[in-house]
C-alpha cells in the first residue's frame, strides 16, 4: 500500500436507514425492515455541499472501495487505484461515499443476515432485491448523511447500472452521471451465465434454501458459480497472454483428472478466495437484481428513462468487454442522445476485457478526473472548457498533424452565428470547438475517431463522441444542430454521400471545407508531368494518401445538385489569404468552404 | 423425416476392434481391451474403392449420422441435413463411415462400460484418452471393414480435431482432409469452460468417483456443465434473435428464483435433454481429451503435424463462432502454407455461432459438396477443376462486375509460362485461373474476398483462400510462387506498398494491371473540365468509386524505383486492343499491364 497515494486506514461504518416499525416497501412488492447500511467516506464535504461523489459497486464488491480498514491489511480498497489524495476521484477534492448495497453480504442487510421475525438467516425467505432498491436505500443513507444532491454518480459494471438507474429515478439529484462498462439490460447471454451460476448455487446439497449458516457452506456451488463469472470477466486475449495452454507444475500431462492448466489452477483460486469472503444467497439475490435491471421495461422506452435527467452522461466502454459490450454503451449513447443530453462518451481500447475497469488506471483514469474536474468547475464557475493547453502525451499520426494545422478555422469562425448548437466531425483536440466557444459563447458537440484526441477532449471539458463517423450519426435526432462542420475531410471518407446525408439530417447548415483537386498546379501536374498531383494542400504520393477521393470545386456543386443540397455560400479559397476569390475559382483557389442546406429530402 | 433425401432406416452396428487378450495402449502409456466400436454406414463401397467418407463427431455426437435408427424416431441423425441421397455428401456416389469415439457412451467402450477386471463399471477407473486414441480406434475399424484407402474425412468441432489428427497420423491415406468449425487446440478460454463444467460433475454428491449407475446419477451436475456449453455454442448475436429478455409465460416478473426468462427455460431443457441421452463420466473423459488436444505439443511445431500430409485440405470456420474463432481456422491455413499444402479455406458468414456446422446447411453444403465432387473427379479422371458454368446465384456488386469485365485476361494468360505456380489475388470466380490451368497447366491458387466467389470457386474445383488482401499474406512462405497477378485491384487498396511488397516477397515475378490515370482523356478532363476525370476505364463518380488511389504509368515506374523493383516489362495498352502502346504511353495508354520483380530487400 502506498502511504503517500492513499486515504489511509478507514473504517466502515454502519447506519440504520430503515427501521423495524417503518419496513421499506421494495420493487418486488414485499416489506423489508430494518435495514442497516454499511458505508465509508473519505475526503470531507465543501462548506457549499456541491462535492459529494457517490460510488457504486459491481457484483462483488462492497463499501470498501479505498484505503485499508487497518494497517495490516494486505489489498487496499477494490477501486484504490481510482480514489485518493492525487488520484483521479481526488478526495482533496471531493466528499467520497461507497455504500454496501442492500442483499449483500459485507454490511449491509442482506439474506444471511437474521430474519428478526424468525431469529435465522432469511435465506431464501429474503424478498427479491432489485437496482431500483439499491438506489433506493442508497438514497436513504445519503438523506441521513444529510447529502441534498450530488456532483457525480461513478460506478463500473452493476455500479454503472446503479449509476443509470440514479439518473433515471433522481434525475435533479445529480450533476454528473458516470457510468462505465455497463449496460441498461442485460442480453440473453449474459442472463444464461447468471442462471447457470445460480443453478449451481442452488443444486448444492449443502444450499438447503438459503440455511446453511450452521454447517458446511454450499461452498462448491458458489465457487463454480464464480469460475464461470469470472470468465467472462476477462477477454480471450487476456487469458491467452496470461495463461495460454501453460502447465502448472509439470511440462507433461498427467493424465488425471486435477486441475493441470495453468488457467484451471487460476479459476480453483479465484473461487476458492471468493467463498472466503461472499456469500451464496446474496450471490443468489444480486445476480437476479441484475438480470431484472431493464430500463427499458421500466420507462417504457429507453429515452423516457433519461428524458429528464439533467445531468451530464459520461459512457465509457472497453473494446474488449464482451460482457457488457461496447454496442451496449452505444445504446445508452444512442438513448441520451435522442433526449438531447450533454454526452461523452469513450472507447477504450484494452485488453483486458470487462474488468478493465478495475484494471485500466491510466487512460480512465484521464477520462473520470478530466470529467470530474470540468464538472466541478462549471458548479463552482459556470465555465465547463478548461481551455489549458495540453502537454503532447501521444504521437499524433502525421495525417491527423496535417488536418489540424487547418486554415480554415478563423474563417469558419466568422461563418458561425453566436450561441448557436455546433457538431464538429473529426473535431482532433477540440480547438476549434474550444475557440468557437469562446468567441461565439456556442453549445459544441465533438465527434472523433481517435482515442488519444477524446481523451484530450474529455481532460478540457469538451462534450466529445468516440466514433467512427462513417457508421453514422443515428444518436442525434433530426436537427439536433444549427451547424455540422465537416473540415478538411470529405476526402478522406468511404462514403463521402452517406455522411453528407447525415449531416444534413442531424444540423440545419453543414460547413464543408476540402481541397480542391481542379486547383492550376494540379491540372498542370497531371497535364504536363503526367503524375498523380502534389501540392502543399495535396502534399501525399499516391500510395500513402489519406485522401482517397478527389474533388473540385465544380465536383462539389455537381454532387449538391445531385442530392438536393442548397449551396448558401462558396468561399472558394488561396493559399494563405482568407478573402474569397472571384476571378476563376475553380482554377485558382486550393481550397474551399462551403455552406449548404437541405430543405427536402433526397431523391431516390 | 424427409423419406425422400434420407438414407432411410439404418442400424447401429458394433464390431470388436480390440481383443481382451491384446488390450490397446493408450496415449497416456495405459492399456485398454476389449474395445468394441460402434458404426453406421450408408450408401455402397465403390468397386475401386475409392469413394470412402469417414465422418467425425463432436463432442455430444454418436456414430448416429444420418438417417433413422427405427420408423418412430423423432428426430433423424445428427448431421441428416449433409448426408443422404443426393445431400452434400451423397450417399449416391460416397461410402460413409460414422462411429462412436472410444471413451463414447453411444455403444462403443468407455467409462460406464463394464470394467471385466472389476465386473462393475470402470467410471474415473477408465484410462485418460486423447483425440490420438479416438483415430487409432476408428483406423481399427476401417481396418476391420477393409478400408484402405479415404476419400474423405469429414469433421466439425471435436470431430474436426479428429480430421486434423488423422492427416497428420496418417498422411498417406486420405485424399481430402474437410475440418470445419475447428482448432488445432483449445485457448485458454475454452479449457476454463471445460474445466468449469467438469468440476459441476465433480462435485455432484452423487458423482461418487464414476460409480454412479446403481444409484441416483449426478444429473445436477452433468445438466450444468452442458448449459455452459451450450452458450458457447450460441453466438451472442443468435441467442438475442431467439430469446432476447422475453419472459417464459407471463409478461411480469416472478421475483422468485425460478427459470422465468426464456433463454434459463431453454438452458434447462438442453440440461434436461443432455441428461438423458449422455453419460457423466464420458463428458469427463471427453472434455479432457479435447483440452489435452494440441498438434503443436504432439509434432513439436503445427507446421511439422501437416509436414507429411499428401490430401487436399478444406478450412471452414463460421463468422460468430467465439468457440473455435476463425482466427483458430487461419492459423491452420497458415501452417499448411508454410508446407506448401493445397488449400481452400472459407470463412462462411453465420449468425448461429460455433453451431453454424450443424445449421448452416444452404452455404456449408455447397462448399462440402464442391470440395468433395471436385476430389472424386480428380481421383477418377485426374481433372480437379469443374470448368462448368456456374448459375448466378448471388447478385454481384457493380464494381466487381466491373473487375471481372477486364479486358487483360487474354495478355495476362500470354505472359505467363506453362506449368508455372500462379497466385491469383482477387480471383473472382475464378475464371482467369480456370483459363491458365486450361492453357497453360499451371497450378494455380486464389485468394477472394466475397464469401459467394469463394464458394464459386470452391465449386469449379479451385484452391482459394478467403481473406481480404490488405491484411497480407503470410500463409505463403517466400517464392511460394512463380507468379503472382493483381489485375485491376491496385487502385482500390488501401496500402498498395504493403500489399505490393507482400507480392514480390511471395512470388518471383508480379503481374499488375490498372487504369492510367494520365490518360489524355484524363488530363483533357481535369485540365478542361476541372473536374474529377470519368472514363470508360475509370467509370465511377468521385464520391462512390471504389478506387481510392489514381496513379499513371509515370507514377507506377516511380513507385517501383523507390521500393526497389525491377520492371521487366510494361506493356501500356489502348482501349481494345491488346497490342502494346509505343508512342507516349503514359498519355495515350488507358491502362497498363506490368511484369515487376524484386531481387534486393526493400531499403528501410
Amino acid at each position: 500500500m502506498d502511504g503517500q497515494k492513499s486515504v489511509g486506514i478507514v473504517r466502515t461504518k454502519t447506519l440504520r436507514v430503515i427501521e423495524p416499525n417503518h419496513p421499506l416497501l421494495l420493487k418486488c412488492g414485499k416489506y423489508l425492515g430494518p435495514i442497516d447500511v454499511a458505508y465509508e467516506t473519505y475526503g470531507t464535504l465543501s462548506e457549499a455541499r456541491d462535492n459529494a461523489v457517490l460510488i457504486c459497486h459491481a457484483l462483488s464488491g462492497n463499501a470498501h472501495a479505498a484505503g485499508c480498514n487497518h494497517p495490516e491489511e494486505r489489498k487496499p480498497g477494490w477501486w484504490d487505484i481510482m480514489i485518493g489524495p492525487g488520484k483521479p476521484i481526488d478526495t482533496d477534492r471531493y466528499f467520497v461515499i461507497c455504500s454496501n448495497v442492500v442483499g449483500g453480504c459485507s454490511g449491509t442487510t442482506g439474506p444471511s443476515e437474521i430474519n428478526p421475525e424468525t431469529g435465522k438467516p432469511y435465506g431464501l425467505e429474503f424478498p427479491l432485491i432489485t437496482i431500483e432498491d439499491f438506489v433506493t436505500v442508497q438514497k436513504l443513507l445519503l438523506d441521513k448523511l444529510g447529502i441534498g444532491h450530488l456532483l457525480a454518480v461513478v460506478g463500473g459494471s452493476m455500479g454503472g447500472m446503479q449509476v443509470l438507474q440514479w439518473a433515471a429515478s433522481y434525475p435533479d439529484f445529480i450533476d454528473a452521471i458516470l457510468c462505465i462498462a455497463s449496460t441498461t439490460r442485460l442480453n440473453a447471454q449474459s442472463i444464461a451465465f447468471d442462471a447457470v451460476g445460480r443453478n449451481a448455487i442452488l443444486a448444492d446439497p449443502y444450499f438447503k434454501r438459503g440455511q446453511y449458516h450452521d454447517d458446511q457452506q454450499p461452498i462448491r456451488g458458489l465457487s463454480i458459480a464464480r469460475m464461470i463469472g469470472h470468465i467472462t470477466y476477462l477477454s480471450e486475449e487476456s487469458m491467452r497472454a496470461k495463461f495460454g495452454r501453460q502447465l502448472r507444475a509439470s511440462t507433461d500431462y498427467s493424465y488425471e483428472f486435477n486441475s493441470e492448466f495453468a488457467v484451471e489452477t487460476y479459476l480453483d483460486y479465484q473461487g476458492q478466495t471468493f467463498i472466503e469472503r461472499f456469500d451464496a444467497n446474496s450471490y443468489l439475490y444480486i445476480t437476479k437484481a441484475m438480470d431484472y435491471f431493464d430500463l427499458t421495461r421500466q420507462f417504457g422506452s429507453l429515452n423516457r428513462a433519461f428524458a429528464a435527467a439533467a445531468g451530464r452522461f459520461l459512457i465509457v466502454s472497453f473494446s474488449s468487454d464482451w460482457l457488457f459490450t461496447p454496442a451496449q454503451s452505444e445504446e445508452i449513447v444512442l438513448a441520451l442522445g435522442a433526449e438531447h443530453k450533454d454526452i461523452v462518451y469513450c472507447n477504450i481500447q484494452s485488453s483486458y476485457g470487462h474488468d478493465a475497469f478495475l484494471l485500466e488506471a491510466e487512460k480512465l483514469g484521464r477520462v473520470i478526473e478530466g470529467f470530474l474536474g470540468s464538472m466541478l468547475q462549471k458548479i463552482r464557475t459556470g465555465r465547463l472548457v478548461r481551455g489549458k493547453p495540453l502537454t503532447d502525451k501521444a504521437p499524433v499520426k502525421r495525417a491527423d498533424r496535417f488536418k489540424r494545422a487547418r486554415v480554415d478555422y478563423e474563417l469558419i469562425d466568422s461563418l458561425v452565428e453566436p450561441n448557436s448548437r455546433v457538431l464538429d466531425l473529426g473535431c482532433g483536440d477540440g480547438e476549434l470547438l474550444v475557440r468557437l466557444m469562446q468567441d461565439k459563447k456556442i453549445a459544441g458537440q465533438g465527434v472523433e475517431l481517435d482515442e488519444e484526441l477524446v481523451i484530450r477532449c474529455i481532460q478540457r471539458g469538451l462534450s466529445v463522441i468516440h466514433r467512427d463517423i462513417e457508421r453514422g450519426l443515428e444518436m442525434f435526432p433530426d436537427g439536433t444542430f444549427d451547424y455540422a462542420i465537416l473540415s478538411q475531410t470529405i476526402q478522406t471518407l468511404r462514403d463521402p454521400q452517406k455522411v453528407l446525408e447525415e449531416l444534413h439530417r442531424v444540423a440545419r447548415k453543414v460547413i464543408v471545407s476540402f481541397p480542391n483537386f481542379a486547383h492550376w498546379r494540379c491540372r498542370m501536374q497531371l497535364m504536363f508531368s503526367g503524375m498523380a498531383p502534389q501540392t502543399r494542400q495535396l502534399p501525399f504520393r499516391w500510395y500513402n494518401s489519406p485522401n482517397i477521393h478527389f474533388l473540385s470545386l465544380q465536383d462539389f456543386d455537381g454532387f449538391c445538385r445531385d442530392l438536393g443540397i442548397t449551396i448558401e455560400r462558396k468561399l472558394p479559397l488561396g493559399k494563405r489569404t482568407a478573402k474569397p476569390i472571384r476571378l476563376w475559382p475553380n482554377l485558382t483557389a486550393s481550397q474551399a468552404i462551403y455552406v449548404t442546406s437541405r430543405k427536402t429530402p433526397p431523391l431516390k
